[in-house]
């Protein structure tokens, strides 16, 4: 097997160039009642403000507008819980192109929903039972539609780097550098691409990825300095946004070389963030947004004297979910 | 009577100055599912994400960072349905003086939580037999403190006009002008301010008030050319920051100059816009801040082909009132 390539700064800065004007640059807002809560200076990210609600949209739309003519005729297939494929649709909605999603059988509602109101196709599949990754490519293979896969693309990858970029270039205008800044990973594309900012712009910033305790695949990898799975047969988590069974082949070789090191969440932990934001930050943020959010509040992030960066990465959250989490039955 | 002394633009500027560093410059966010939904632009500012959850804060801070040593020794009362209270009791925490609110009874308990996380003493009174003012003014008698009232104030009503200061500074830097922009109003206190911005730096935009259906005294205030109170004994509307019966002494000469029109929605379309600010924009907007929303989307300001900005005023909410309207059981 080849090595596979991964995207440098410089992709990201193309993909910036290219997502101007589509892509939201998403505030970076700070909230005293967090920075007194965690005894530093908390900036948040967020990409639940970004078009279809996640960060998904650059990476999807980064792939997608490199499409020709003939490929747009083909149309684009992509298999996601949720966040990507809406980011998909999205894209393709603007693009001009039609997009096939395979998405989870159990994945929230609003997600499927979402890739509908977008424009697109979706094929639910069993995650349990069924290969996300054949069905994708079963359907590409019979349609000549393009795959777009989640996290393991270089231009995929690349896009989601943007929005590190951005929290660079808005922590500079504040006048502050980051000491640590944390990402949610499922394969990875997004900590990766936001890691390949920082390594240039801001190189002392700690990069660390933040994982649900029971899908921890990066810390085992990163311990491993290998790439390995997480333990067989977790137990399901409410954030499904973050449930990949490892690291990527195009996002381990940036994330074994720049994350400084992993953190995790319990659910309850995470249910808690998403209580904080509602409470004290007025966001909505979904289970695998909160991710890195709930790393900070559990204290597996210092904070204590410095300044954090925290990305929210996605707010597609059912309203039945959501009612429970508030109400503290989660 | 004297005709009171309302704050002009060069107020707004001097509050500004005093903000900074101090109230968040909060984002000026754009949403493609709305953009679509009305068939225009639509610029949201977000006071839900301001210190204390709303705008109050820029108000109450104006207002008690002109305390001298001795006032603030004698500390700081106001009346409030909540957000007031939550402003005051964040800004005089700030400042270092002590606050005692006086609340209804029956406002949400987030409020009354909040005031206390700011450190602030919380005196309850029945919002239907009990006048805070009489109340307000016997405590403020009693201790010495120096009452702050929630629109009916010179700094105040300047405060609240910094964040039309900002929005019109914000589209500027976007390239664009609004056509219109509307802020919720209860006293009137915000969108007066904000309409002294927009007199001074973009005086082709219409500024719009926006009531719950039976609170319109600004609408039937600016029909009769006169100061009038809504109609007697009107049904309870969950827009509980929206209850006051009549404009201001302060507002009213300003707001009856600038103010193109009023709009309104029932509590119904405010749930509505409520849910579709979950659903879409990812933001937790209370009821009576998402009351310009709602009058955006039940078609009473006219977006199509226009530039429009709306202003989020508050995210205050009760978790068990926001899962009822994310719900749709409101």
């Amino acid at each position: 097997m080849t090595t596979p390539i991964s995207p440098t700064f410089a992709d990201v800065q193309d993909a910036a160039v290219r997502l101007r004007g589509h892509a939201v640059v998403t505030p970076l807002i700070e909230n005293a009642a967090l920075n007194e809560r965690v005894g530093g200076r908390v900036l948040l990210k967020c990409e639940t403000l970004q078009v279809s609600g996640s960060f998904k949209f650059r990476g999807a739309y980064n792939r997608i507008s490199r499409f020709s003519d003939d490929e747009k005729a083909r149309g684009v297939v992509a298999y996601s819980s949720g966040n990507h494929a809406q980011g998909v649709a999205a894209a393709a909605q603007r693009i001009g192109t039609r997009a096939l999603i395979v998405m989870p059988h159990d994945c929230p509602q609003v997600k499927v929903d979402g890739v509908k109101a977008f424009g697109g196709e979706v094929r639910l599949y069993d995650r349990w039972t069924e290969s996300r990754e054949e069905i994708g490519a079963q359907i590409a293979a019979e349609r000549g539609s393009v795959l777009v896969p989640p996290f393991d693309d270089f231009h995929v990858m690349a896009g989601q780097g943007t929005a590190g970029l951005e929290m660079a270039e808005q922590a500079k205008s504040l006048g502050v550098t980051f000491d640590a800044v944390s990402a949610p990973a499922s394969g990875g594309g997004l900590v990766g691409g936001i890691a390949l900012a920082f390594e240039a712009l801001s190189p002392a910033t700690e990069v660390y990825v933040a994982e649900p305790a029971a899908y921890n695949d990066h810390a085992l990898s990163l311990t491993a300095h290998e790439r390995v799975g997480h333990a067989p047969n977790p137990p399901p988590s409410f954030c499904d946004a973050l449930m990949a069974p490892r690291p990527g082949d195009v996002t381990w070789p940036v994330n074994s070389r720049l994350l400084k090191g992993a953190v995790s969440a319990t659910d309850a932990e995470v249910a808690e963030a998403m209580r904080f934001a509602f409470r004290w930050l007025k966001l909505v943020v979904e289970p695998g947004g909160a991710c890195a959010l709930a790393c900070l509040l559990n204290g597996s992030i210092d904070a204590q004297g410095r300044v954090i960066g925290i990305v929210l990465s996605g707010g597609n959250v059912d309203p039945g979910l959501y009612a429970e989490v508030i109400a503290g039955r989660r």
